[in-house]
């Protein structure tokens, strides 16, 4: 039962963009961080191949912020981390995995920085929000901890510069990967950033003040009728050939940063609540890490659980997102693997619900 | 766009139930703590009647488990309610509202006492053990928190004394509201409450190992075929005549205990981390409460955003959950309502979808 319905009510939150997003011919949501996340408008894979070649304008309101602001924001803001924050500059954005105090994964947000005092936390689906302030008021941290009436607002493919440029004006060409600038519309200033859930290239806009969704929205359809602009979503195939993880799908709070393959981002800032924990299991040895895997045969469902992978007949790990890929004519799956299995091209066997399937462990993702 | 598709994936989390929700013909879900929750079977009119004269089996597994254990454990519970838990027993069930420390509700769990050091929070829909563990950490407390593999199967209906008691015995008839025994199932022992959000009477059976759900769930309707035994779900209709309420739908972190008429369970817990901050928002006085309401007209569609109430052509509050009930031939609400218009028999408007609609306050619960 891949499509059931979904019950709609208060607690499935709209967006500012919820009344467009249906006028766009929306087909599915999922449910994310309490709000609605459109999935598919035409099909899942009619929605691949435009974003791969035009333009999109995504509703990703449910990327809600968690402002952290006051004068022990930035201590707190290091506290999440295991990324050394300290070189972070006023409209840089970082993605920050934020750990526990047992290296547990409890989101992977964008983390970007406002002013010295001042933060938003633009999350992942976890109620980031309340550990963060169950921190501040344990530690006695001078902080104020909101969700700010901020909803991102993305624009993503090939076209996402022609098209944003249109309507912020040409400056948005020269925002750098993960920076951002506060460019007008219609006289009020937005923060753009360079950044976005998908490999082809595009920005968020954080509209702040919910008046200001149908505006925005409405602007870059008018502005973009030529370069096939329509509405999108983040995309389970581009994202799976991407090895763009998926909090809650492909990480969960049993996994540390160093299995989700993100060691990069935890350069060993002491401050983090989770560094101890995080130096002593790196000492124990990585057991098992995240892999992009190619598996065969006919397009596999959907991932709902865990599907079991199996090496030399043993236990392996586990896929946990999966998609056929219409350009690399496999299924494209993203798993965690054990270490004597994870090196690339290693052969294992899936246990998927249509049935056992061979498949390849990747060096790096598709795209 | 009542009923959109659910795009699920391993992070709408199947429960140890899914497979026979789906068996038993489940057309709806929401998405709650992060795991399907079915929404209807047959229509939610049919349930409905269904749920006050027979006896239905409901998967609730998404009423996770927050489980508190160490020496402190006591210590951080009454931390987190202004409920005062001195006298609480062991195998008691507590309604908790949870607040923050400005006294806004975070969650509306019970809370079972196990042991003295060990107590399970069962949840309504946010992360609170993220809000837990942060204060856990900052706080410095000796306990563990997890979440248990317990998943939750409610049995509610006028004859839910009687099914129950085929499956776990007499022994369940004596378990008083609120109360919990551990009774014995093909070996095993389970904890069955007396208790469930529904105003049908029941139990709540808490499934401690994934495995047990599906044995539990067939014996149940094995012994209940002359009961007309059906799977069923928390239910709109009755439990807004109820005036049961949902959290994030009803009453969100913007809110008191106080303002949502919980003020029965604020019993003056100064250990309670809200403490403080309710006393004072209550020394200001009340400006808005919670209150049921009937909505006149013909039967109006969900509430997915407040419904702007008015009194005397002023902002009056919102309306936050509706329906049709078909026992009192109108449509039933619940709001929170500014003073000036919150007495029984005030008479309101309503800005619902549908058109403004005339409405009265009423003095408590439908049912």
């Amino acid at each position: 039962m891949s499509f059931p319905v979904l019950s709609v009510s208060r607690r499935t939150r709209r967006t500012p963009f919820t009344n467009l997003v249906e006028a766009a011919g929306v087909k599915g949501y999922t449910v994310y961080n309490h709000m609605l996340l459109p999935t598919f408008f035409d099909s899942v894979e009619a929605d691949y191949r435009h974003l791969k070649s035009n333009v999109q304008v995504w509703d990703v309101a449910c990327e809600r912020q968690v402002e952290i602001q006051g004068p022990d924001a930035a201590k707190l803001v290091q506290m999440l981390t295991p990324r050394a924050l300290s070189r972070i500059k006023i409209g840089q954005c970082l993605y920050t995995p934020m750990v526990d105090e047992e290296g547990g994964m409890l989101n992977d947000p964008l983390t970007i920085k406002l002013a010295d005092d001042r933060y938003w936390v633009s999350i992942a689906d976890s109620d980031l929000l309340l550990w963060v302030k169950g921190l501040a008021l344990g530690f006695g941290l001078a902080v104020q901890i909101t969700e700010p009436d901020v909803s991102p607002l993305a624009v993503q493919g090939p076209k996402a510069d022609d098209l944003a440029a249109r309507v912020f004006g040409d400056a948005v060409r020269n925002i750098r990967f993960f920076r951002s600038a506060w460019l007008p519309f219609q006289g009020q200033d937005f923060l753009v950033a360079r950044s976005g859930y998908s490999k082809q290239g595009g920005f968020e806009i954080y509209v702040e003040g919910a008046e200001w969704g149908e505006p925005i929205w409405d602007a870059l359809f008018a502005a973009g009728g030529d370069l096939d602009v329509r509405a999108g979503c983040p995309n389970l195939i581009e994202r799976t050939e991407a090895a763009l993880l998926s909090y809650g799908n492909d990480m969960t709070r049993e996994h540390t940063p160093d299995e989700c393959g993100l060691e990069k981002f935890c350069d060993a800032a002491s401050a983090c609540v989770g560094h101890a924990a995080l130096q002593a299991r790196r000492a124990d040895g990585l057991g098992r890490q995240i892999r992009s895997l190619a598996i065969d045969g006919d397009p596999v469902p959907t991932v709902t659980q865990p599907w079991p992978i199996f090496g030399a007949g043993k236990p392996a790990g586990q896929v946990t997102s999966a998609a056929w890929s219409p350009d690399f004519q496999t299924n494209v799956g993203i798993g965690m693997i054990d270490r004597a299995h994870w090196h690339a091209g290693a052969a294992v066997e899936i246990e998927t619900p249509a049935g056992m399937r061979t498949a390849t462990i990747k060096a790096g993702p598709f795209i």
